[in-house]
């Protein structure tokens, strides 16, 4: 049956990070970027579910406004953001459901088709999923261990003064682990002035920093406002509850307000004020210590263990925070091949790396994820990954 | 500060019915089409909450599938749309955040900039801030007390043959309260498979009827696929948790959930759990049976109020279900200029029918909602709009 779809939707495809693949139960996957939910705060959040339903009910269910309860954006405002070292207020917070929908919001409101928009080299495979809808044209900015070389970025918009978005993730990048030098941050910040280049950073790990230093977020750094910072509750409190936020000038939260007014009109009521309830009675920094202080020891395990069952050409990151770890194997080696294997020989899983470029060819490279996984999982599934990789060189 | 945003958000503008005219407490207002929450199921939702946190807390908290869970998609598959007259199955189901995304995924799948799509006249607002973002050529067609007029949209597929999308609300209508007749439903989905036109059947009301007689829905005419159609909980459980869904057939089915994905991943686990063990527990239909019985009341009062307080030249439907009826006032009435009036010296307030065209020109016609306030309150708030509007007679 002929099916006349719009264009945009007609080649469309979805992430690689949900494959069927991985539904089998023997498997230890480094897969999906899930916390581990050990971590979430069931215990807290039953009596404050059911108080909340008790005593306001009839708000809790019923609708609400686009932008967010006040009460959220307040401890959004002066909490999340101050910790991010931004200094702004409630009228610049406008929620969304996760920062996945402030990535599609902000490709809806910023891109023509054929727009040029600048990405990290790689970047988070969401956002291309989010941004194929609006058809711009990629442009790819290679980094390194300090994230984005500003040189090149330089370079590319000289070239390209047209360019209508950069999106990137300055901690603990998804896939690499890597984070944006202050340094870098900085002078990004002094080039989305000077050539008016609306700068999206999604920040959704910027609380999990392992070893003891916090950077200022890129936003901190923001003396015109050309920066808008993606946050989100859903690595430091319930993924489930879908609630993220967006932190811009008023004129650009209006336009998220607006498109997301159109999109589902808001996020879950009562998810909103059940955050608000847990934030009111507990101090989400004190949660927030606990899940730095287990995935540090995941990520320790997880880099002891590449050094002891990887071959020691395989090139690896060396996150300082957040889920992720980034592998370049040999050139011959092609991951989305190397996958099959491993889940069917090795019962052992994890991203192929091509999926976070905007262009073919990189097809040797893997992201792996230690925040879901136990430490024993870690032990076992590294050395079964190792033994897969192994057999390769 | 020049910021150069996409074409598509330059003259975005909000619906009429998040208004802060509305915000003074002393209003009686029949804007918003918000549930009555003394419907809402709050003792029964507070333990089941701390029993699910308790019991299934990880799951209840962590990410979900996009399509939404598949016990979830059985309850809506083979009760919901069972009720509704359709014979369907769990794969042809996928969430989306309440109906509201669903229009927007519909716009995005099919709408090319410029496409023919055809709604009725007049339609749901908040379809247009959907689609407008898309940039479509609206085509209206004209309604009676049977819903949308067969033989004019016949003339204007005729002329139209190309058109991409048909928008219909085939019961109780937002914003008329019109049910369309089941001889018209028919032919719909005839010139729908002739004409391999997508109908997008926003039925959020379907279940709200207070005259005795549910017809099947406009999807249980469909026999080749045409009609796509969009469910909600936000009428008949809770508007807050933002679940609906769409029911369409798989290859449609699949590109709303690879939209959804890129779009916001899903709804809220947590909310989608409570929605299911809800389900399991309690018969929605008796809970819905109890809405319509407070809604039949107010509905009644609503029009009875109409017939006592209004001047007899002002027109009104008779709606058979729903939350809306619709008033035409005489000629030279502006109602957005009357709402002002209404507001400040009335102390009542509803939504001016002019955003519920896609052409200018209708400033006569004012959307009342019976649906949230109380009986005492339609009585006395009747009673202030009639004075109002009697001023001008």
């Amino acid at each position: 049956m002929n099916i006349r779809f719009a264009d945009r939707v007609k080649t469309l495809k979805g992430t690689d990070i949900r494959n069927k693949l991985f539904d089998n139960p023997e498997l230890i996957t480094f897969a999906a970027g899930k916390p581990d939910p050990a971590l979430f705060p069931t215990v807290d959040l039953a009596p404050l579910a059911s108080e909340l339903l008790a005593k306001q009910g009839w708000d809790a269910l019923q609708y609400s406004d686009t932008e967010g309860f006040l009460e959220l954006r307040e401890i959004i405002a002066y909490e999340r953001m101050k910790a991010a070292g931004v200094d702004t207020t409630p009228e610049e917070i406008t929620l969304t459901s996760g920062s996945q929908e402030g990535i599609e919001l902000a490709a809806k409101i910023f891109i023509n088709e054929g727009d040029k928009i600048i990405v990290e080299s790689p970047s988070y495979t969401g956002s291309f999923t989010a941004f194929q809808i609006y058809n711009p044209t990629y442009i790819s900015v290679p980094m390194d261990d300090e994230g984005i070389i500003i040189e090149e970025l330089e370079r590319v918009l000289k070239e390209n003064p047209d360019a209508k978005m950069l999106y990137t993730i300055p901690d603990f990048q998804n896939p690499t682990g890597i984070q944006m030098a202050d340094n870098r941050r900085k002078r990004l910040c002094e080039l989305a002035s000077e050539y008016r280049l609306p700068v999206i950073e999604d920040a959704p790990y910027t609380d999990l920093f392992y070893d003891g230093v916090r950077h200022p977020s890129l936003k901190a750094f923001d003396k015109d406002g050309w920066v808008i910072m993606l946050g989100s509750f859903s690595k430091t409190f319930c993924p489930g509850f879908r609630i993220g936020w967006v932190n811009a000038r008023p004129e650009i939260c209006e336009k998220f307000a607006l498109c997301k007014q159109g999109t589902n009109l808001q996020c879950s009521t009562f998810d909103e004020l059940l955050t608000i309830e847990y934030m009111k009675k507990y101090k989400l920094d004190d949660h927030i210590e606990d899940i730095r202080n287990l995935y540090k020891k995941k990520r320790d395990l997880m880099l002891k263990c590449v050094k002891k069952f990887f071959p020691a050409e395989v090139k690896y990151t060396t996150p300082h925070g957040g889920f992720f770890l980034w592998l370049k194997l040999k050139k011959d080696i092609n991951t989305k091949e190397l996958l099959i294997e491993a889940a069917k020989d090795y019962k052992v899983a994890f991203i192929p790396g091509s999926g976070f470029f905007a262009e073919p060819g990189y097809d040797n490279f893997i992201r792996l994820s230690f925040s879901f996984v136990s430490l024993e999982e870690i032990e076992e599934g590294m050395k079964r990954l190792g033994s897969c990789i192994s057999a390769h060189y």
